[in-house]
Protein backbone atom coordinates (compact mmCIF):
# COMPACT_ATOMS: atom_id res chain seq x y z
CA UNK A 1 0.00 0.00 0.00
CA UNK A 2 1.51 3.37 -0.76
CA UNK A 3 2.39 5.66 1.74
CA UNK A 4 3.70 8.71 0.63
CA UNK A 5 4.10 12.46 1.54
CA UNK A 6 4.00 15.09 -1.27
CA UNK A 7 5.20 18.44 -0.04
CA UNK A 8 5.45 21.64 -1.12
CA UNK A 9 8.57 22.94 0.25
CA UNK A 10 11.41 21.37 3.23
CA UNK A 11 11.30 24.95 4.51
CA UNK A 12 8.70 27.45 5.33
CA UNK A 13 9.59 31.23 6.04
CA UNK A 14 11.03 31.96 9.34
CA UNK A 15 11.59 28.22 10.27
CA UNK A 16 14.56 25.97 9.85
CA UNK A 17 14.86 23.01 7.11
CA UNK A 18 11.63 20.19 7.85
CA UNK A 19 10.70 21.61 10.84
CA UNK A 20 7.28 22.28 10.40
CA UNK A 21 6.97 18.38 9.06
CA UNK A 22 9.14 16.90 12.01
CA UNK A 23 5.50 16.12 13.51
CA UNK A 24 4.03 14.83 10.83
CA UNK A 25 7.60 13.07 9.88
CA UNK A 26 7.80 11.38 13.97
CA UNK A 27 4.49 9.26 12.67
CA UNK A 28 5.27 8.69 8.93
CA UNK A 29 8.93 7.63 9.84
CA UNK A 30 7.76 5.50 13.00
CA UNK A 31 8.71 1.98 11.55
CA UNK A 32 12.36 2.71 10.63
CA UNK A 33 14.62 5.03 12.05
CA UNK A 34 16.82 4.74 9.18
CA UNK A 35 15.86 6.56 5.60
CA UNK A 36 17.61 6.49 2.26
CA UNK A 37 17.83 10.09 1.40
CA UNK A 38 18.54 10.97 -2.30
CA UNK A 39 20.34 13.71 -2.41
CA UNK A 40 20.80 13.99 -6.03
CA UNK A 41 18.95 17.58 -6.87
CA UNK A 42 21.88 19.23 -4.96
CA UNK A 43 20.50 22.70 -4.13
CA UNK A 44 22.79 25.25 -4.95
CA UNK A 45 25.18 22.94 -6.48
CA UNK A 46 26.12 21.17 -2.61
CA UNK A 47 27.71 17.85 -3.00
CA UNK A 48 26.21 14.89 -2.22
CA UNK A 49 27.61 14.53 0.77
CA UNK A 50 27.25 18.58 2.16
CA UNK A 51 23.30 18.16 1.24
CA UNK A 52 23.12 14.50 3.59
CA UNK A 53 25.01 16.15 5.82
CA UNK A 54 22.26 19.36 5.79
CA UNK A 55 19.30 16.60 6.14
CA UNK A 56 20.82 14.73 9.31
CA UNK A 57 20.75 17.44 10.85
CA UNK A 58 17.04 17.89 10.84
CA UNK A 59 16.36 13.94 11.26
CA UNK A 60 18.43 14.33 14.19
CA UNK A 61 15.69 16.10 15.99
CA UNK A 62 13.31 13.21 15.54
CA UNK A 63 16.05 10.45 16.26
CA UNK A 64 16.48 9.64 12.25
CA UNK A 65 19.34 8.90 10.29
CA UNK A 66 19.45 9.94 6.74
CA UNK A 67 21.83 7.57 4.83
CA UNK A 68 22.59 8.77 1.22
CA UNK A 69 22.08 6.76 -1.55
CA UNK A 70 25.48 7.88 -3.02
CA UNK A 71 26.83 6.54 -0.06
CA UNK A 72 26.05 2.59 -1.53
CA UNK A 73 28.09 0.18 -3.86
CA UNK A 74 24.67 -1.32 -5.16
CA UNK A 75 21.76 1.53 -5.33
CA UNK A 76 19.23 -0.58 -5.97
CA UNK A 77 19.63 -2.94 -3.49
CA UNK A 78 19.65 0.05 -1.43
CA UNK A 79 16.38 0.70 -2.40
CA UNK A 80 14.92 -2.72 -2.74
CA UNK A 81 16.12 -2.81 1.53
CA UNK A 82 15.33 0.64 2.40
CA UNK A 83 12.17 1.07 4.72
CA UNK A 84 11.65 4.46 4.00
CA UNK A 85 12.94 6.96 1.52
CA UNK A 86 12.79 11.08 0.87
CA UNK A 87 14.38 12.96 -2.22
CA UNK A 88 15.73 15.98 -1.23
CA UNK A 89 14.68 19.41 -3.05
CA UNK A 90 16.90 21.26 -5.68
CA UNK A 91 16.87 21.26 -9.49
CA UNK A 92 14.62 18.71 -10.97
CA UNK A 93 16.25 18.58 -14.14
CA UNK A 94 19.35 17.52 -12.47
CA UNK A 95 17.58 15.04 -10.09
CA UNK A 96 15.57 13.48 -12.77
CA UNK A 97 18.70 13.06 -14.80
CA UNK A 98 20.58 11.57 -11.97
CA UNK A 99 17.90 8.69 -11.41
CA UNK A 100 17.51 8.03 -15.09
CA UNK A 101 21.40 7.96 -15.08
CA UNK A 102 21.57 5.55 -12.45
CA UNK A 103 19.13 3.43 -13.83
CA UNK A 104 16.79 4.04 -10.39
CA UNK A 105 13.44 5.37 -11.82
CA UNK A 106 11.92 1.93 -11.81
CA UNK A 107 13.07 0.72 -8.44
CA UNK A 108 11.77 3.74 -6.95
CA UNK A 109 8.31 3.20 -8.38
CA UNK A 110 8.46 -0.48 -7.48
CA UNK A 111 9.44 0.07 -4.31
CA UNK A 112 7.14 2.51 -3.39
CA UNK A 113 4.34 1.02 -5.13
CA UNK A 114 5.01 -2.38 -2.81
CA UNK A 115 4.68 -0.37 0.42
CA UNK A 116 8.16 1.60 0.96
CA UNK A 117 7.66 5.18 2.26
CA UNK A 118 8.39 8.13 0.49
CA UNK A 119 8.82 11.51 1.44
CA UNK A 120 9.17 14.03 -1.30
CA UNK A 121 10.08 17.83 -0.75
CA UNK A 122 10.25 20.68 -3.66
CA UNK A 123 11.94 18.88 -6.84
CA UNK A 124 11.32 15.12 -4.33
CA UNK A 125 7.47 16.50 -4.98
CA UNK A 126 7.91 16.97 -8.29
CA UNK A 127 8.86 13.62 -9.64
CA UNK A 128 6.05 11.54 -7.59
CA UNK A 129 3.46 13.49 -10.75
CA UNK A 130 3.40 12.31 -14.00
CA UNK A 131 6.03 13.90 -15.77
CA UNK A 132 8.26 17.05 -14.44
CA UNK A 133 6.25 19.66 -17.17
CA UNK A 134 5.42 21.76 -14.51
CA UNK A 135 8.43 22.30 -12.28
CA UNK A 136 9.61 25.86 -11.93
CA UNK A 137 13.38 25.23 -12.32
CA UNK A 138 15.47 26.29 -14.87
CA UNK A 139 16.54 22.90 -16.97
CA UNK A 140 20.04 23.16 -16.55
CA UNK A 141 20.77 19.84 -17.53
CA UNK A 142 19.11 17.86 -19.98
CA UNK A 143 17.53 14.64 -18.76
CA UNK A 144 16.44 11.67 -21.28
CA UNK A 145 13.23 12.15 -20.76
CA UNK A 146 10.66 14.68 -18.53
CA UNK A 147 8.30 10.93 -17.40
CA UNK A 148 8.35 10.51 -13.84
CA UNK A 149 6.94 8.26 -11.09
CA UNK A 150 3.02 8.71 -11.62
CA UNK A 151 2.55 7.78 -8.05
CA UNK A 152 -0.30 10.34 -8.46
CA UNK A 153 -2.59 10.77 -11.68
CA UNK A 154 -1.50 14.09 -12.05
CA UNK A 155 1.21 16.49 -12.39
CA UNK A 156 2.91 18.54 -9.24
CA UNK A 157 3.21 22.27 -8.87
CA UNK A 158 5.19 22.82 -5.60
CA UNK A 159 5.91 26.16 -4.31
CA UNK A 160 2.83 27.34 -5.81
CA UNK A 161 2.25 31.18 -6.04
CA UNK A 162 -0.30 33.36 -6.46
CA UNK A 163 0.22 36.49 -8.71
CA UNK A 164 1.51 39.29 -7.35
CA UNK A 165 -1.16 42.31 -8.12
CA UNK A 166 1.67 45.32 -7.66
CA UNK A 167 4.22 43.85 -9.66
CA UNK A 168 5.44 45.59 -12.64
CA UNK A 169 7.69 42.46 -13.83
CA UNK A 170 6.55 41.05 -17.63
CA UNK A 171 7.95 37.36 -16.62
CA UNK A 172 4.47 34.99 -16.93
CA UNK A 173 2.64 34.47 -13.57
CA UNK A 174 2.17 30.51 -12.31
CA UNK A 175 -1.44 30.43 -13.46
CA UNK A 176 -0.10 31.64 -16.95
CA UNK A 177 2.41 29.18 -17.23
CA UNK A 178 0.24 26.71 -15.96
CA UNK A 179 -2.73 27.48 -18.34
CA UNK A 180 0.25 27.49 -21.00
CA UNK A 181 0.73 23.65 -20.34
CA UNK A 182 -2.67 22.92 -20.72
CA UNK A 183 -2.31 24.35 -24.40
CA UNK A 184 -0.48 20.92 -25.14
CA UNK A 185 -1.06 18.60 -21.79
CA UNK A 186 -4.49 17.20 -20.57
CA UNK A 187 -3.40 16.11 -17.07
CA UNK A 188 -4.41 17.88 -14.30
CA UNK A 189 -1.97 20.21 -12.08
CA UNK A 190 -2.30 20.79 -8.33
CA UNK A 191 -0.22 24.12 -7.59
CA UNK A 192 1.21 22.98 -3.28
CA UNK A 193 2.11 25.98 -1.67
CA UNK A 194 4.82 26.41 0.95
CA UNK A 195 3.26 24.73 4.45
CA UNK A 196 0.49 22.07 3.12
CA UNK A 197 1.40 18.75 0.97
CA UNK A 198 -0.62 15.77 -0.14
CA UNK A 199 -0.61 12.77 2.24
CA UNK A 200 -1.61 9.27 0.14
CA UNK A 201 -2.12 6.38 1.77
CA UNK A 202 -3.19 3.35 -0.84
CA UNK A 203 -5.93 5.19 -2.97
CA UNK A 204 -6.36 8.01 -1.12
CA UNK A 205 -4.77 11.43 -1.65
CA UNK A 206 -5.79 13.81 1.21
CA UNK A 207 -3.89 17.56 1.13
CA UNK A 208 -3.02 18.42 4.51
CA UNK A 209 -1.17 21.46 6.40
CA UNK A 210 -1.86 24.80 6.48
CA UNK A 211 -2.89 26.24 3.24
CA UNK A 212 -5.60 25.54 0.13
CA UNK A 213 -4.04 24.26 -2.91
CA UNK A 214 -4.76 25.51 -6.91
CA UNK A 215 -6.00 23.02 -9.07
CA UNK A 216 -6.20 22.96 -12.69
CA UNK A 217 -7.78 21.03 -14.80
CA UNK A 218 -7.77 21.50 -18.52
CA UNK A 219 -10.67 23.58 -20.45
CA UNK A 220 -11.72 24.05 -16.85
CA UNK A 221 -11.19 27.09 -14.61
CA UNK A 222 -8.53 26.43 -11.90
CA UNK A 223 -10.15 26.45 -8.32
CA UNK A 224 -9.09 26.17 -4.84
CA UNK A 225 -9.74 23.18 -2.15
CA UNK A 226 -9.17 23.08 1.04
CA UNK A 227 -7.02 20.82 3.33
CA UNK A 228 -8.79 17.74 4.38
CA UNK A 229 -10.26 17.30 1.01
CA UNK A 230 -9.35 14.26 -0.55
CA UNK A 231 -8.19 14.73 -4.26
CA UNK A 232 -8.69 10.66 -5.06
CA UNK A 233 -11.10 11.52 -7.87
CA UNK A 234 -8.71 13.43 -9.38
CA UNK A 235 -7.39 12.57 -13.09
CA UNK B 1 27.62 40.26 -41.02
CA UNK B 2 25.45 39.54 -38.14
CA UNK B 3 22.40 42.36 -37.69
CA UNK B 4 20.42 41.14 -34.17
CA UNK B 5 18.97 42.71 -31.07
CA UNK B 6 18.43 40.28 -28.37
CA UNK B 7 15.78 41.75 -26.15
CA UNK B 8 15.04 41.10 -22.46
CA UNK B 9 11.19 41.18 -23.47
CA UNK B 10 8.74 42.71 -25.88
CA UNK B 11 6.38 44.72 -23.59
CA UNK B 12 7.56 47.36 -20.53
CA UNK B 13 5.41 47.66 -17.63
CA UNK B 14 2.95 50.37 -18.63
CA UNK B 15 3.71 50.55 -22.21
CA UNK B 16 2.34 48.52 -25.16
CA UNK B 17 4.09 45.14 -27.04
CA UNK B 18 7.18 46.68 -28.55
CA UNK B 19 6.43 50.39 -27.89
CA UNK B 20 9.93 51.08 -25.94
CA UNK B 21 12.06 49.49 -29.17
CA UNK B 22 10.01 50.84 -32.11
CA UNK B 23 12.50 53.80 -32.68
CA UNK B 24 15.19 51.49 -32.51
CA UNK B 25 13.48 49.37 -35.33
CA UNK B 26 12.27 51.79 -37.35
CA UNK B 27 16.18 52.17 -38.13
CA UNK B 28 16.97 47.99 -37.65
CA UNK B 29 14.06 47.17 -40.34
CA UNK B 30 15.22 50.32 -42.37
CA UNK B 31 15.76 47.91 -45.69
CA UNK B 32 12.38 46.04 -45.31
CA UNK B 33 8.62 46.72 -44.73
CA UNK B 34 8.45 42.99 -44.56
CA UNK B 35 9.32 41.22 -41.59
CA UNK B 36 9.30 37.00 -41.38
CA UNK B 37 7.47 36.18 -38.16
CA UNK B 38 8.02 33.21 -36.01
CA UNK B 39 5.19 32.80 -33.55
CA UNK B 40 6.27 29.30 -32.59
CA UNK B 41 6.02 30.21 -28.78
CA UNK B 42 2.69 31.09 -28.60
CA UNK B 43 2.39 32.91 -25.66
CA UNK B 44 -0.58 31.84 -23.27
CA UNK B 45 -0.88 29.22 -25.95
CA UNK B 46 -2.51 31.58 -28.20
CA UNK B 47 -2.77 30.22 -32.26
CA UNK B 48 0.04 31.49 -34.71
CA UNK B 49 -2.42 33.61 -36.48
CA UNK B 50 -3.74 35.16 -33.48
CA UNK B 51 -0.38 36.24 -32.11
CA UNK B 52 1.00 37.49 -36.34
CA UNK B 53 -2.12 39.92 -35.52
CA UNK B 54 -0.74 40.84 -32.25
CA UNK B 55 2.50 41.66 -33.53
CA UNK B 56 1.15 43.33 -36.45
CA UNK B 57 -0.71 45.98 -34.27
CA UNK B 58 2.62 47.16 -33.21
CA UNK B 59 4.54 46.99 -36.49
CA UNK B 60 1.68 49.29 -38.39
CA UNK B 61 2.58 51.81 -35.94
CA UNK B 62 6.05 52.09 -37.80
CA UNK B 63 4.73 50.99 -41.20
CA UNK B 64 6.18 47.19 -41.11
CA UNK B 65 4.14 44.19 -41.80
CA UNK B 66 4.77 40.76 -40.06
CA UNK B 67 4.07 38.06 -42.22
CA UNK B 68 4.09 34.51 -39.97
CA UNK B 69 6.26 31.55 -41.20
CA UNK B 70 3.48 29.38 -40.97
CA UNK B 71 1.69 31.35 -43.37
CA UNK B 72 4.14 29.52 -46.10
CA UNK B 73 4.22 26.49 -47.50
CA UNK B 74 7.71 26.03 -47.05
CA UNK B 75 9.27 27.76 -43.94
CA UNK B 76 12.86 27.36 -45.26
CA UNK B 77 12.63 29.49 -48.35
CA UNK B 78 10.50 31.63 -46.45
CA UNK B 79 13.84 31.92 -44.28
CA UNK B 80 16.10 32.29 -47.08
CA UNK B 81 14.26 35.38 -48.91
CA UNK B 82 13.80 37.37 -45.99
CA UNK B 83 15.31 40.22 -45.43
CA UNK B 84 14.33 40.19 -41.56
CA UNK B 85 13.28 37.53 -38.89
CA UNK B 86 11.26 38.39 -35.76
CA UNK B 87 10.88 35.84 -33.48
CA UNK B 88 8.36 36.78 -30.34
CA UNK B 89 8.26 35.13 -26.81
CA UNK B 90 6.11 32.75 -25.12
CA UNK B 91 7.32 29.68 -24.23
CA UNK B 92 10.72 28.58 -25.29
CA UNK B 93 10.32 24.89 -24.77
CA UNK B 94 7.45 25.08 -26.94
CA UNK B 95 9.50 27.10 -29.88
CA UNK B 96 12.14 25.39 -29.90
CA UNK B 97 10.45 22.03 -30.23
CA UNK B 98 8.79 24.16 -32.93
CA UNK B 99 11.88 24.92 -34.72
CA UNK B 100 13.30 20.90 -34.06
CA UNK B 101 10.23 19.58 -35.67
CA UNK B 102 10.22 21.56 -38.47
CA UNK B 103 13.61 22.09 -39.04
CA UNK B 104 14.25 24.95 -39.10
CA UNK B 105 17.36 25.74 -36.38
CA UNK B 106 20.05 25.54 -39.33
CA UNK B 107 18.22 27.72 -41.73
CA UNK B 108 17.21 30.56 -39.34
CA UNK B 109 21.38 30.28 -37.95
CA UNK B 110 22.38 30.48 -41.66
CA UNK B 111 20.28 33.11 -42.49
CA UNK B 112 21.16 35.39 -39.67
CA UNK B 113 25.09 34.67 -39.66
CA UNK B 114 24.95 35.10 -43.53
CA UNK B 115 23.71 38.76 -42.58
CA UNK B 116 19.32 38.61 -42.42
CA UNK B 117 18.48 40.57 -39.51
CA UNK B 118 17.35 39.38 -36.77
CA UNK B 119 15.29 40.70 -34.06
CA UNK B 120 14.44 38.62 -30.44
CA UNK B 121 12.24 38.97 -27.88
CA UNK B 122 12.33 36.83 -24.37
CA UNK B 123 12.15 33.57 -26.00
CA UNK B 124 13.01 34.95 -29.08
CA UNK B 125 16.13 36.13 -27.41
CA UNK B 126 16.66 33.01 -25.21
CA UNK B 127 17.57 31.22 -28.06
CA UNK B 128 20.16 33.65 -30.02
CA UNK B 129 22.12 32.15 -27.00
CA UNK B 130 24.33 28.50 -27.09
CA UNK B 131 21.22 26.53 -25.08
CA UNK B 132 17.79 27.47 -23.63
CA UNK B 133 19.29 25.87 -20.49
CA UNK B 134 18.56 29.13 -18.12
CA UNK B 135 15.33 30.20 -19.66
CA UNK B 136 12.90 30.94 -16.89
CA UNK B 137 10.12 29.17 -18.83
CA UNK B 138 8.34 26.06 -17.41
CA UNK B 139 9.40 23.02 -19.45
CA UNK B 140 5.10 21.81 -21.00
CA UNK B 141 7.13 20.10 -23.25
CA UNK B 142 9.87 18.20 -24.18
CA UNK B 143 12.25 19.04 -26.92
CA UNK B 144 14.89 16.97 -28.84
CA UNK B 145 17.71 19.02 -27.83
CA UNK B 146 18.76 21.86 -25.66
CA UNK B 147 20.84 23.72 -27.95
CA UNK B 148 20.12 26.60 -29.48
CA UNK B 149 21.30 29.60 -32.54
CA UNK B 150 24.52 30.41 -30.37
CA UNK B 151 24.49 33.92 -32.14
CA UNK B 152 26.54 35.23 -29.17
CA UNK B 153 28.98 32.72 -27.47
CA UNK B 154 27.10 32.25 -24.26
CA UNK B 155 23.66 32.03 -22.81
CA UNK B 156 20.95 34.52 -22.31
CA UNK B 157 18.67 34.93 -19.26
CA UNK B 158 15.72 37.49 -20.22
CA UNK B 159 13.43 39.02 -17.60
CA UNK B 160 16.16 39.56 -15.61
CA UNK B 161 14.87 39.52 -12.00
CA UNK B 162 17.24 40.63 -8.69
CA UNK B 163 16.51 38.74 -5.86
CA UNK B 164 13.26 40.74 -3.55
CA UNK B 165 14.84 41.23 0.13
CA UNK B 166 11.25 41.20 1.39
CA UNK B 167 10.01 37.87 -0.08
CA UNK B 168 9.22 34.87 2.38
CA UNK B 169 9.05 32.80 -0.53
CA UNK B 170 11.34 29.76 -0.78
CA UNK B 171 11.60 29.11 -4.38
CA UNK B 172 14.74 29.70 -5.62
CA UNK B 173 15.93 33.52 -6.82
CA UNK B 174 16.74 33.82 -10.04
CA UNK B 175 20.92 34.00 -8.94
CA UNK B 176 20.45 30.79 -7.04
CA UNK B 177 19.16 29.46 -10.33
CA UNK B 178 22.22 30.49 -12.77
CA UNK B 179 24.64 29.35 -9.86
CA UNK B 180 23.31 25.70 -9.91
CA UNK B 181 23.25 26.15 -13.92
CA UNK B 182 27.40 26.80 -13.78
CA UNK B 183 27.76 23.60 -11.65
CA UNK B 184 27.08 21.84 -14.52
CA UNK B 185 27.99 24.11 -17.16
CA UNK B 186 31.08 27.19 -18.07
CA UNK B 187 29.68 29.31 -20.19
CA UNK B 188 28.82 33.08 -18.99
CA UNK B 189 25.09 33.90 -18.83
CA UNK B 190 23.86 37.55 -19.52
CA UNK B 191 21.03 38.32 -17.04
CA UNK B 192 19.02 41.37 -19.06
CA UNK B 193 16.39 43.57 -17.55
CA UNK B 194 13.10 44.65 -19.01
CA UNK B 195 14.07 47.59 -21.07
CA UNK B 196 17.60 46.53 -22.24
CA UNK B 197 18.91 44.79 -25.16
CA UNK B 198 21.79 43.37 -26.99
CA UNK B 199 22.84 45.03 -30.17
CA UNK B 200 24.80 42.37 -31.99
CA UNK B 201 26.71 43.97 -35.35
CA UNK B 202 29.55 41.58 -36.87
CA UNK B 203 31.85 40.97 -33.81
CA UNK B 204 30.35 43.76 -32.25
CA UNK B 205 28.00 42.69 -28.99
CA UNK B 206 26.48 46.09 -26.94
CA UNK B 207 24.46 46.67 -24.21
CA UNK B 208 21.73 48.82 -25.22
CA UNK B 209 18.30 50.57 -23.22
CA UNK B 210 17.62 51.88 -20.04
CA UNK B 211 19.21 49.31 -17.23
CA UNK B 212 22.70 47.66 -16.66
CA UNK B 213 23.30 44.20 -17.04
CA UNK B 214 23.75 41.15 -14.78
CA UNK B 215 27.07 39.11 -16.17
CA UNK B 216 27.71 35.40 -14.31
CA UNK B 217 31.23 34.00 -15.25
CA UNK B 218 31.65 30.42 -13.86
CA UNK B 219 33.52 30.79 -10.75
CA UNK B 220 33.64 34.43 -10.31
CA UNK B 221 31.19 36.42 -8.96
CA UNK B 222 28.35 38.14 -10.67
CA UNK B 223 28.82 41.58 -11.41
CA UNK B 224 27.07 44.29 -13.46
CA UNK B 225 27.91 45.90 -16.97
CA UNK B 226 26.21 49.60 -17.77
CA UNK B 227 24.62 50.40 -21.36
CA UNK B 228 26.71 51.23 -23.79
CA UNK B 229 29.75 48.81 -22.73
CA UNK B 230 30.91 46.42 -25.18
CA UNK B 231 30.73 42.69 -24.66
CA UNK B 232 32.83 41.58 -27.19
CA UNK B 233 35.12 39.49 -25.22
CA UNK B 234 32.90 37.16 -23.20
CA UNK B 235 32.51 34.01 -23.66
Amino acid sequence: MKNIIIASTSTIHGSGPLEYLLDELTVFFKDTSEILFIPYARPGGISHDEYTSNVNKAFSQIGKVAKGIHEFEDPKTAIANAKAIFTGGGNTFVLVNQLYKNGLLESIKQAVNSGTSYLGTSAGSNICGLTVNTTNDMPIVYPPSFKTFGFVPFNINPHYLDPDPTSTHKGETRETRIKEFHAFNTQPVVGIREGSWLAVNGDSIILKGSLSARIFEHGKSPYEVEPGIELNTLK
